[in-house]
């Protein structure tokens, strides 16, 4: 685990005002209160876009619940919190979890991600809701340099950055993210075809939606989908370097090759905490524990906002997500400018109309 | 004051539980959230309508941080939270406020009404904002009773409830929402016309835009609003009960007589607190000390939430009101079923899809 791309640890790669973790409700509208306070904010998100939990487990089911909003997907209300940040020069860090906050000794934070950026900032919200969304992998040798490398293998989260033209593509995997996305690459259009496009699955049933299982069906016997059936057993390399084929065991017990340039992991996706009890913070039942008048936990510059945070009357509902996010901006511009902010109204206030890029009010 | 239209003021007009006084955004969401609790409410409000502040004050100005909404007016919001209601069977009584809270011995309140009704129930929510918006009005003889009767006179919250065909009409009143009154009576259709049209205002200036007050002065040369420039000194009244013109005196020191039927009298809108005081509520700073956990007060089954109360940390503004009124709801639930209810998901439970009016959803 290195902890820094700079050749001195000590040297951040970015330098800001807070570090937000997570991006889905309570993380967005953190961003928007952050920014509305005038204060400078990176962000880390595990997935590569916004939602969180919105945009995984109920991206198109109906929310009934959200102050004047009658009813709003998952997926809908994530995109309207992403768009209400558009007045903000935000840093957003995708398909990035947070590794390790360690202090400067200067009374500042540096926070490391996965991916070995070093941030440092003054302070740090935690909206971590159930955990990063992270994409499930076998345990197979050489999968995981396979996928740092970005070339041959990709997992779920991050397969767009997967160029497939040409070449012999498996997707992994049973579910309906799955089988929608075998078809979406036997259709692709020719410049961009793959050459093959394999879909393994352990046994020949796959979870989709009727008109997905057609699709495949009818792509099935056009040979324009190989279903495969069989446990994935290893990933066979040319000179450990260039992915050949793959190595599977059918439900009969043969062995057998799938031809493989590129292999897309897609074992579904599920939210992991990470090492929450590693940064002394206090916790109760694997909850941060803040004091609700201003949602900073026991160590001085560290807040917890949304599903994660814990405090008397706590209820996991997004709107009081929302609220958190109010506290703790309010509480991290006093920790800054060492004076308590006053309350002001976007629907009047000229400083903050122009954080949000609006026009003053001519006065009546 | 009369406390109840009962012959024993013992006795309610009605029984629920729960009463709501103030149908802003903090008692609008209120009364959704106690709505999903599947509990009963009364809601007074002074306006004939809904949106306390939002009505008044920003009706059409932006509002650019309610969480998700980019841009909403005031009015928007205020429709919207109102419409999220419609499953709930709701008792609304309009143009009233709280005259006062009464224990009635065996742990339940009776809230008495500015109309005289009674409502017994087995909690209150305070969700008074910067205080009742009421109509402002001259201290003149017999104007209260005329007001009282609701024939001859009226405010400008309630005066939609005015017959005024073939009537002597007088607006009483300089700013946009008088001129804009009259000019809407000298335009009526024919058979919704008054006889006459005057607008009565202390001196020759009235407050409006260029459109309305072109207008005003385009009706005003045709003869179709009669304007009066003095004091409004008395209602002359025909045998003690027919009012049938007004005495004014004008700059100049002259007496006037303007004819009238009915009297509208638009002198402006402006928050008043009430009784506060009186209510043996725990205060500071002419706010409702609660406690952040439960928006109780100091008085058992007494709650407040939105601009109103007060817990450390407090920010006025409408987002924190939302996540006030889910913390009531599930005290208020607590304190009623005796036990803490389960957070549920609109998205997902049976039981509030139900109470939604909604199908529940199929499972995947």
């Amino acid at each position: 685990m290195h902890h820094s791309n700079s050749p001195d640890a000590s040297i951040p790669d970015f330098t800001t005002d807070v570090v937000v973790v997570g991006a889905g409700p309570a993380g967005l509208f953190q961003l928007f209160q952050l920014g509305l306070q005038g204060l400078a904010c990176h962000v880390l998100e595990a997935l590569p876009h916004p939602g969180g939990q919105c945009s995984q487990l109920y991206a198109d089911k109906p929310i009934y619940d959200i102050p004047a909003l009658l009813r709003v997907t998952g997926h809908e209300l994530s995109e309207q919190l992403h768009q209400q940040l558009a007045p903000f020069a935000i840093h957003w860090h995708w398909g990035q979890t947070l590794e390790a906050i360690e202090e400067d000794g200067a009374g500042h934070w540096l926070v490391h991600t996965s991916q070995g950026h070093a941030i440092a900032c003054k302070a740090v919200v935690l909206a971590l809701g159930v955990g990063a969304f992270v994409a499930r992998k076998p345990k197979l040798e050489h999968l995981d340099a396979l996928l740092a490398e970005g070339r041959q293998a990709f997992l779920q989260s991050h397969d767009r950055q997967a160029a497939v033209a040409g070449q012999q593509v498996v997707v992994f995997g049973g579910d309906e993210a799955a089988v929608a996305k075998a078809i979406e690459l036997a259709q692709s259009g020719a410049a961009l075809a793959p050459a093959r496009v394999s879909l393994l699955h352990r046994r020949d049933v796959f979870k989709a939606d009727e008109t997905a299982l057609a699709q495949l069906n009818a792509l099935r016997e056009q040979g324009r989908i190989q279903v495969e059936i069989g446990q994935l057993q290893a990933l066979n390399l040319h000179r450990e370097t260039a992915l050949q084929s793959l190595h599977i065991l059918s439900p009969d017990g043969q062995s057998q090759t799938v031809p493989a340039d590129v292999l897309l992991v897609y074992q579904g996706i599920s939210p992991k905490l990470g090492a929450l009890a590693d940064w002394q913070l206090a916790l109760e039942a694997k909850h941060i524990l803040v004091n609700p008048a201003t949602q900073a936990t026991n160590r001085p510059g560290i807040y917890a906002v949304g599903d994660i945070a814990s405090y008397p009357g706590k209820r996991k509902l997004i709107a009081s997500a929302f609220h958190e996010a109010i506290m703790a901006a309010f509480a991290i511009a006093e920790q800054l400018q060492g004076k308590s902010p006053l309350t002001l109204y976007t629907t009047t206030h000229t400083v903050l109309l122009e954080r949000l890029g609006q026009e003053p009010v001519a006065k009546a």
